[in-house]
């Protein structure tokens, strides 16, 4: 069992780690309150009546799965649920799910009543090694993902390793991109964990967890050092975006577009072994002009330029303004791994 | 020209009260930000072309005037518009109307890109004297009032009386009626200035501003005492929200609602003498049971009762949880004034 804190003033909070911490969640729950799950309906019944069973009177509220979900649609119907539930600003909904339902809950958690409390309770690789921390709450406004949020921190953060043992293997190598990620732009050991011959997944998830509890701590609103945690998300999103029928998984992009921004050969060999190692896809023959389209409407674009994240050695990133033009030329050009 | 600050440390921001301000508030903004006006189709074009031609590139997006514009299909619209407007975290709304200008404005600036700036320009008597400062922001879900919102401080109010000399004088008392309310809940003097032949208006609108002030200084959240300014609102909103062809005005509402409150006859009388003395319309033969039937869905009720504000004097209110029955009885049997 290991347990951090993240250390934010009034909106401090716990990560609790532990291996079949689900079990006993009750034991952390104050059992005189009122909470509300809210998870997609890809997560296994398994671990919502688990979770359930342990909340006197723990109601669910579900929704399609899916990032069409994180829309206004989704998020006006759980709002008027929570509302015919006659949920108070006392009680407390709890994310039981990925990176979509923890946006979401955290959003709806964010304006009901003006903000009520809630728990993430992540079930993906993704989220828990990255999004459950940091209180980004968000949804997509058509084709802009993330434009309408708040920075809301949850109460607390429970991560189970064991409900990742119904994930699909896909999502399980997607959310070890964004992991790898940390250890590029943060720890050369977390980066070595992966290389082993038989990596410590709880070891990873730990330590990514607390590289980015230390970041948000830096710089909760991402005025500044947060921004590094976009580091392969600038030609990644785009390539996400650029394929209509969601061919490629957020992670994989991420991984897929680390490569563009490692200017140290050594390094990016490195990495493109390890996302090999975890049978990440390898950059796709994608559409340049749909890249490059995205990419101009991207929501982070300035007149300018983008501040895009580059990697010179591991543990030293680097934001850069970057025009649109050096940019073209990055996508005209994928990187190619010697 | 008068200037106050609401001290909430790294949310702090000046009020600016003057005659004419409008016509110099470029002197106020900075030239080289971008801003984006937001205004319903309701504030005269006037005030509309005055603050825009103070602004460089000064845009203006526009609403449906009215409560039901406070709704997520507006809200939905207005942030695409920014978005195609390519707005960034650097840019600055500017709500420039009544309340529902404001709520509906700040809410945008709460949640765009997870939080931008948003300036104050209220130009109804109730959003001057009120609703303009304090940060309170939100739509309204289905028939429930502001249910979906933040806290969310503007980076600074510009209040400019002159804008009222449009404001149909029905408006006018309404939102008269509010700052009645922070006399009688806070301030003798703030009353008195209603009785007196000829009430100086500014400066009840500007005693009325530093008591919000004040209130949101020290409870910005609404934990405590800041709920004391929902005084009248209890029995107000309902009656307000049983009448559905909106036959009664927010401000008409919340004075009568003020009259079951108050526990001493002599100021009941007082205050049922200024209600009239502006033309505000007396208690109506309302329908009980749907009266009844609104409050019992308010949000803000809760098991056992709701917390309801009670004053027995002037400047001492209370707050006292009341029952469902105990409201009942006061809905059967509206205040007489002797
Ligand atoms: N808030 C942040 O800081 C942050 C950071 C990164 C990403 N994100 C967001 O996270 C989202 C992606 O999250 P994700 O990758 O977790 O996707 P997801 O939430 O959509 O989950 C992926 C799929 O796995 C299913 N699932 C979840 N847990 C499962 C389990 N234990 N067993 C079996 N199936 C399970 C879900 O139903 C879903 O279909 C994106 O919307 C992205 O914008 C947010
Ligand atoms: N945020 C808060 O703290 C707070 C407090 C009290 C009330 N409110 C909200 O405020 C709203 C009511 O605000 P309101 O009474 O200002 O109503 P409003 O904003 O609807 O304005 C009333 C009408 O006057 C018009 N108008 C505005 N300025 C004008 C001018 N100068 N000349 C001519 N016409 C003008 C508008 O177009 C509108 O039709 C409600 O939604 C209520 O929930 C918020
Ligand atoms: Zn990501
Ligand atoms: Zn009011």
């Amino acid at each position: 069992m290991s347990k951090m804190v993240v250390s934010l003033n009034e909106n401090s909070y716990p990560i609790y780690i532990e291996h079949h911490l689900l079990s006993h969640l009750s034991e952390y729950l104050d059992s005189n309150r009122r909470y509300v799950i809210i998870a997609d309906d890809g997560i296994p019944r398994k671990w919502v009546d688990l979770v359930s069973s342990q909340i006197p009177d723990g109601e669910v509220l579900r929704f399609a799965q899916g990032e069409a979900s994180k829309s206004f649609d989704t998020f006006a119907a759980l709002m008027t649920q929570l509302a015919e539930l006659k949920l108070t600003r006392k009680d407390c909904l709890i994310a039981l799910g990925g990176g979509v339902t923890g946006d979401l809950c955290g959003f709806l958690a964010a304006c009901y009543m003006r903000g009520i409390d809630y728990i993430q309770i992540p079930t993906t690789v993704l989220s828990q090694v990255d999004s459950s921390v940091g209180g980004k709450t968000a949804i997509d406004v058509g084709t802009m993902k993330n434009l309408c949020g708040a920075f809301w921190q949850p109460e607390a953060v429970f991560i189970d390793p064991e409900v990742l043992s119904t994930l699909d293997p896909r999502q399980i190598s997607a959310g070890l991109a964004e992991a790898l990620k940390m250890g590029i732009v943060f720890d050369e050991s977390l980066l070595e964990e992966f290389e082993k011959e038989k990596p410590d997944f709880d070891r990873i998830i730990e330590r990514s967890i607390d590289l980015k509890r230390q970041i948000v701590q830096e710089d909760e609103k991402e005025g500044g050092r947060r921004k590094l945690l976009n580091f392969g998300h600038t030609i990644g999103h785009a390539i996400e975006a650029s394929f209509p029928e969601h061919d490629y998984l957020h992670g994989e992009c991420v991984g897929m577009g680390m490569l563009y921004f490692i200017e140290d050969e050594e390094l990016k060999k490195r990495v493109a072994g390890i996302l090999k190692s975890l049978n990440l896809p390898e950059i796709p023959d994608y559409d340049k002009e749909a890249v490059k389209e995205y990419m101009k409407h991207d929501k982070k674009s300035l007149v300018g330029g983008i501040d895009a994240i580059y990697v010179s050695r591991i543990g030293h990133p680097e934001i850069r303004m970057t025009d649109f033009d050096t940019l073209c030329g990055f996508i005209d050009n994928p990187p190619i791994v010697k």
